[in-house]
């Protein structure tokens, strides 16, 4: 069958490649994909800077979506002819994460999705909303999981409450989806115009633009009466954590997900002390997360944003578009 | 001052008397009431059923709004010329419910709202969203503060959820609503189609006649999968909790919010125990509740739905309606 | 093997049986067991009152320890000569309970532990605190979990507080060792003042003879400044639930764990409601409350109360002293 | 009567004053102070770097306990003669912190409890365990709450659980001693292996001398079996911050507490993300808190460890041994 293998560090290593057709154990699935989807996180790992020690040659992505086309003799929660997606982490069923659990994941250090054929658990998937084509459906596992878990399950927004979301991409739009989903207001930068006006659009209650605006800070702090927001979504790391910590209200929370510009800062503790503020690192969510996404977004027949379509063999282009940051929402690939 | 008192228990003794002014202590409000709502356990206190021991006479409601005529010396929160809210327990002001915090409410056994004028702590109070009208406003305190507890600070009831709600009182109404905000899904119930047709203009998603329908917790079943619901608002009271019992999924969560219909009943412990469910009981909710509430109300411009206005003189026939049980939503004096 | 089968309800028809040892899959451990104990559960299962479409024959008992002696080629968990008990759902591994994830418990549905081989997904196991013998692991999986599960993971019960717990079983015990762990204060009750002295030998801080006292709820009152408990642990049912409702605090918890004196009673919400009172249905728990639990006792070296051992072939024996009432603690059976 | 003015910022000009006595209103209790206690905050306030725009001349101190020998006609928590000790923030009864309720702290931005005599609103006091001394009971307010805030009511830190503590300050010694009552491993660090004895006396399991071993937060893995431990309270800001954060585990939790050794650090915001960390600043707590932690240490007698007691003459020099910090719990001053 047809994969990308990671066969070294660096875009220009990312190589199609033939690899024998896997074979499922008795409590396995075999998943033909049809769509998969990229995070910031893929970028990272084929450049080699998410995890230096990763074996390859590697088959990389987490997200995928495909139809189920055989299953092992004890496989109960799955038939064939399903429709399905793998789970980040494939031993997170549920609860809180633990070092092992987060061990389990497609992309690295398990091969991914970005092949014909995938073998799974049948503990490692989940059924999807019947009203999401395959393009939309691959977008969740990794960026939608991952905002539901920062502002649902850790983070417990309510209506009524404030959360501030920097930029435009993948998990930025999945928060600004579920925060409206919840009744919350929503704050949201970028530096497009085109792009606000985009958010906007989506249910976006104050766009600021960032680039217009370096002291952004301040004019979220006046969006909330001097108070600042109750929440914001951190995924800009370094460059916009101390903006994060000036526009938190007192006793506010900051979800940390990404860290785009840099691994290190210097950071003034004082406001994590003086503001009793949390700081809550998230990454991705479990099974259970994932399913209860799943019944918001059916509920509320909710779509998933797809900036861009790309085929199979436009794989380094999608890569190259998601190192651009020019998207708004999902970058996706079609098989 | 013109008030009315219970002055022996029973509707024909709630009689209108003349009351001195309240004197204003250094850290205390006047406030000059312009409207009033009415809730089950006024009723209960009128005829006796909610406190025996309750010494007469006594002003009853706790639910009242106005505007603040004169500030004593060291009041800080609130300025003459305010609109504010009486807030249920005056001692209540956040964290959890405590039997002494409880035993500060008005309308028993504190003198009530309905009264010209009433003298509160400075604490005792919340501001309210400026979208709403007085007699909006005046059905806040005890029947959108219990919803909102039920279903926002201890329910954490979240998108995707279904919630069942019984009837059409004012705690189910604003239920309804606040479920609808944070993105759940609401079956709710009544003996009146008419009264289901408005159930459903304001957002809910499946409704059920139980009059025609006797075994409806079996609809209920079959609207959620043979899962049964995740939340349970029981405002019924024995009559009506075994079937909350079994329209309830497994681990799901019983709010017990009223006793309408009598106090004790056979009831089986099996499904607490093999379902794993959590019961619930709801005394309205602390200050920093009402506040939360009043954020989510005014960010959406929700409002209250007050089913009939009501004169000062025409207490009694305000009573007589919430006797007879109806209403759909609140019951409100204007003065 | 040998094994024992219940072939009709009674215990009567508990009787020793052949069967052939059984074979692993690639992700199983054989456990050959060496200890295994009884819980109110099993007796109820083997009398057909816990669930009367129970398919027979069927290998009783959820609890069981044993030494690995093969392991499927997948198996990592485990290796060849580790100690392990079986969990007691075996697909609950983390999180919140679920119908299917409680589908799958030893000793009905499916096959239990009073075998001489028993064989096991690997993740449906725990390794053991060292300092503990087979017998007294033994005792850990149902009972050990259930008191973790109702008084840490549900009941966050903390140092200063004030628990409840009826008579001296195997829940109770474990409750006392666990509330005294975390600083708590113990009233126990018991109709042996015998027993009432073991209680206190294990640290409880409060005794009380219901036998000689009917009206025990009123010394929990004095006992607790007239406020009542923080928490109680009802094992008893309906008989014991009407005084477990007057001995609770304003917004205080208890926990319902068993059902000893059958189903049903007349009930009354009114305390529920007008105490704000949190009514928690527990059934045991998840491998990862086991492995918390394992933790603490190790830390502690604490011992879990083994009341009597019997040998296989007095498995009847066994149950009879279940039926009974008479233990202190946990009832074992050795290999 | 005589008080301790901060006049300007610096050591030198804290000196003795005269001011009247306080007049207390109808809900306010009139405080005879017998024992203060200091925290670092206390040093700050009089360096001028915790609140440079504090208005002096300003009373310090946020801890004391005296005797209440008046109260006004309002007042119903609170007898005369009963002994009592200041809350920290007095408006912060229950529930979050806010702003608003932590604007109102003793000793900045309101006068303090270096004074002879203190008028508090009834709401802003709690009893004391008997068993206390007054100068032991004076250690509570700050250091106390702080610590059963961080690792009770926020850390829910339970019985298995493994924290680290740094130095053996007022907080630390603390959170040393209720980690132990609710059955937690502690691990303790201090540059003194006398002081390290002495935490062993009260409990501590491990102890590391810092000094002579730089990297020992690679010791800190040793004894966690390489997994971290499961909350650090993190007292020494940022130059300990960094050590902290690879002595956690994989989704543990860091409580901020204090900034020791300085206001901002270069920050490494990676582990927060890769390793799902919680960071929570904590600012001591609310009445409730300390009512919770009163019931603890009265259940078991647990007495707070001070240090050195001076006498109000020997202000500064008790400040001075703060600026040390020399000290093994708390600092007392004696009236």
């Amino acid at each position: 069958m047809k994969v990308y293998e990671i066969q070294q560090f660096g875009l220009e290593s990312l190589v199609q490649a033939e690899r024998p057709e896997p074979k499922i154990k008795d409590n396995q699935i075999l998943i033909k994909v049809s769509a998969v989807s990229l995070n910031f996180r893929d970028l990272m790992t084929v450049m080699g800077s998410y995890n230096p020690k990763q074996k390859l040659p590697l088959i990389p992505l987490s997200d995928g979506v495909g139809e189920v086309v055989a299953i092992g003799q004890e496989v109960k929660r799955v038939k064939v002819g399903d429709r399905v997606a793998a789970i980040f982490a494939q031993k997170w069923i549920a609860g809180e994460p633990e070092r092992k659990r987060l061990g389990t994941t497609l992309g690295g250090p398990y091969d991914g999705t970005l092949a014909e054929y995938i073998a799974l658990d049948e503990d490692g998937i989940v059924h999807l909303p019947n009203h999401l084509s395959n393009e939309e459906a691959a977008t969740l596992p990794c960026a939608g999981v991952t905002a539901w878990n920062a502002i649902i399950s850790h983070g417990k927004l309510k209506a009524g409450d404030t959360i501030l979301l920097q930029g435009t991409g993948g998990v930025s739009i999945f928060a600004l989806q579920f925060a409206k989903l919840v009744g919350a207001r929503v704050i949201i930068t970028s530096s497009s115009d085109e792009k606000l006006a985009r958010a906007r659009a989506l249910g976006a209650d104050e766009t600021i633009n960032y680039k217009n605006n370096p002291d952004w800070e301040k004019q979220v702090r006046e969006l909330t009466d001097g108070n600042g927001v109750d929440h914001v979504v951190e995924v800009g790391g370094t460059n916009t954590f101390d903006k994060a910590l000036k526009s938190v209200r007192f006793a506010g929370q900051i979800s940390v997900i990404g860290i785009l510009s840099g691994p290190s800062a210097k950071l003034n503790l004082v406001p994590i002390l003086m503001q009793n503020l949390r700081i809550q690192g998230i990454i991705v969510g479990s099974r259970t997360d994932f399913e209860d996404m799943n019944r918001a977004i059916e509920l509320h027949k909710m779509k998933p944003v797809v900036d861009k379509l790309f085929s199979f063999d436009q794989t380094r282009e999608a890569f190259e578009m998601m190192a651009s940051g020019s998207h708004f929402g999902k970058i996706v690939i079609k098989f």
